[in-house]
């Protein structure tokens, strides 16, 4: 049995326990195992039960209400409830923050160091701490996976790391940002900057504040991520060159467009690059791409261009990365 | 110690022994393991050596220019050869045959029923006995991959069956022939059909018997393949619904523009769908994309549409492929 503890039980979290109980017999015919999901915590509360949390909440329709009436955790942090409990992975879900890692990266370094498996979407701590993070996970011989923490379901780390094994990667380039996207792509329809945003934050894409999005904070951290992860690199969030899109104008985006070109922000990062900007993508190009999709565009000696697209946001979305990384442990494990 | 033995020693054979000699570093940190080619036949002539045929070739400068003045075949078929010898894994990359499956069919056949695991490139034998062929490699332990069969360098197959694990794949829609997609690619510039062709077969895209590609038939091998391996249909070659480029008019092509659309060649595949055929996509949609590349738009339950492109044929790019395939082997060899 593989035993799950989740932190961070809001839409991902909850997502991701959704997705564990409509997937149990897809999981079992893969793996020929069973994932109980045994311990939960949000920002005020926990619940904990060794045969299965997921049973319980879905028994006191609680799966979807979120946690409200649990245990409160009262002084308590979230390693105080780990340590109660019995589990094999945990999967980290609590908000990024790139400045210090928040709670994300002390959860992780906790389960780290106690031989727990890791799977985090939690894009903080990879941005501030990756190489601490990997060394620990093979010092104490568990895996630490985050293909959801980069474009959503869009699969990229274990295209690179797997799919890709023998090729030399010269260069990823990509949409990493949903929201900045979407924006971009209205403006190509004649929309100014303030509106575009206005539509993107009514249909949910971009939050009240949008600073983190728009200023290419986000796309900063998942290049952060790309560079340690596929490039082998030991650089940091603050080592990205960053241009967000407050600066594009109407204008530019017309006369991008007199010349079959659109503005798009590009993450760029490479053995020495580590950038993100808007750039003039031509018309047709992979990487001009409309509306709320992430894409990579990834460049490598033998197979040349192979470019990935999808959904770099969502519930189910986040939720399908993390299975993707769960059954890759459980096989993995299998096999030992 | 990895042993291969590549029948079809033209392009892509070539192109792989000589990735493999590139990449031995490469493999070698990722597998622990050395891949030694002991074998090779073209429709002509063989070679075997125990110590390494590449070594040999690369001594002679026959790598680059094929098999004359090699051992000839002279009434010996790859079958023979191969039963001179003692390997691990057949490359097959003869010509393809969708009529009969041609040499290739006998020759993963043989293989497989003598417990070698296959990596083909060969549609032919997938698209006629691929359940017949999966059947065999299962009982007799060993693996057969096929990664290059669909798209070359464009990853498909192993995302589907591995990165994608635990997803429903509704449908695949994509564009499989990167001959068609720079013929009307090429239209969509004003050219007209016949132009863009004799333009592609300037550039090398296309062959001087055209018709494969331009009816339909490779798109339609290639359907037929993700059909059987990711949804694990039991169809064969004739089972699919072809309608090729040809009757594609620059009126038609200059009419769809009219609407901001364009028009690609599209094979769809899904539980109840075999198809490939003209149809109209919006301008900016991942399956608008120009030139010769393959795109495959993957529709799944929990991660949404993912797309995936890359370049569809080439020497290097197809090597990736197989590459790719051998690696995977090697290392759940590994495991075991």
């Amino acid at each position: 049995m593989m035993r799950v503890f989740i932190s961070g039980f809001g839409t991902v979290g909850q997502g991701a326990m959704e997705t564990f109980l409509l997937k149990k017999p897809d999981i079992h015919r893969i793996t020929g195992d069973l994932v109980h999901v045994v311990g939960v915590t949000d920002s005020r509360s926990y619940e904990v039960d060794e045969r299965e949390v997921c049973g319980l909440c879905i028994l006191g329709n609680k799966a979807v209400t979120g946690m409200a009436g649990h245990n409160l955790k009262e002084g308590k942090t979230t390693i105080d409830i780990m340590e109660m409990c019995d589990f094999d992975t945990l999967i980290e879900a609590t908000p990024t923050n790139v400045e210090t890692g928040g709670e994300g990266l002390k959860n992780i370094r906790w389960a780290l160091e106690h031989g727990k498996n890791v799977i985090t979407v939690n894009k903080g701590p990879l941005a501030l701490e990756f190489a601490e993070l990997m060394a620990l996970a093979r010092k104490n011989g568990c895996e630490l996976r985050f293909e959801g923490s980069v474009g959503g379901a869009m699969p990229i780390i274990n295209l690179c790391t797997n799919d890709l094994a023998g090729m030399k990667i010269r260069s990823i380039q990509g949409i990493f940002n949903g929201t900045c996207n979407f924006i971009l792509s209205r403006m190509d329809s004649g929309l100014p900057f303030e509106q575009a945003l206005k539509e993107a934050q009514q249909l949910g894409y971009a939050e009240t504040d949008p600073t983190y999005d728009i200023e290419g904070y986000d796309s900063a951290s998942k290049v952060v991520i790309l560079a340690n992860s596929v490039f082998g690199r030991d650089v940091k969030f603050k080592d990205v060159s960053v241009t967000g899109i407050t600066s594009v104008t109407s204008e530019a985006i017309a006369l991008a467009a007199e010349c079959g070109m659109v503005i798009r922000l590009i993450g760029e990062v490479s053995k020495d690059k580590l950038e993100v900007s808007p750039r003039l993508i031509p018309k047709g190009h992979p990487l001009s791409i409309s509306g709320s999709l992430n894409t990579a565009l990834i460049n490598t000696d033998l197979a040349g261009p192979i470019t990935v697209s999808g959904r770099g946001a969502g519930r189910k979305e986040t939720a399908s990365a993390i299975l993707s990384d769960l059954i890759s442990i459980m096989k993995s494990q299998k096999k030992e």
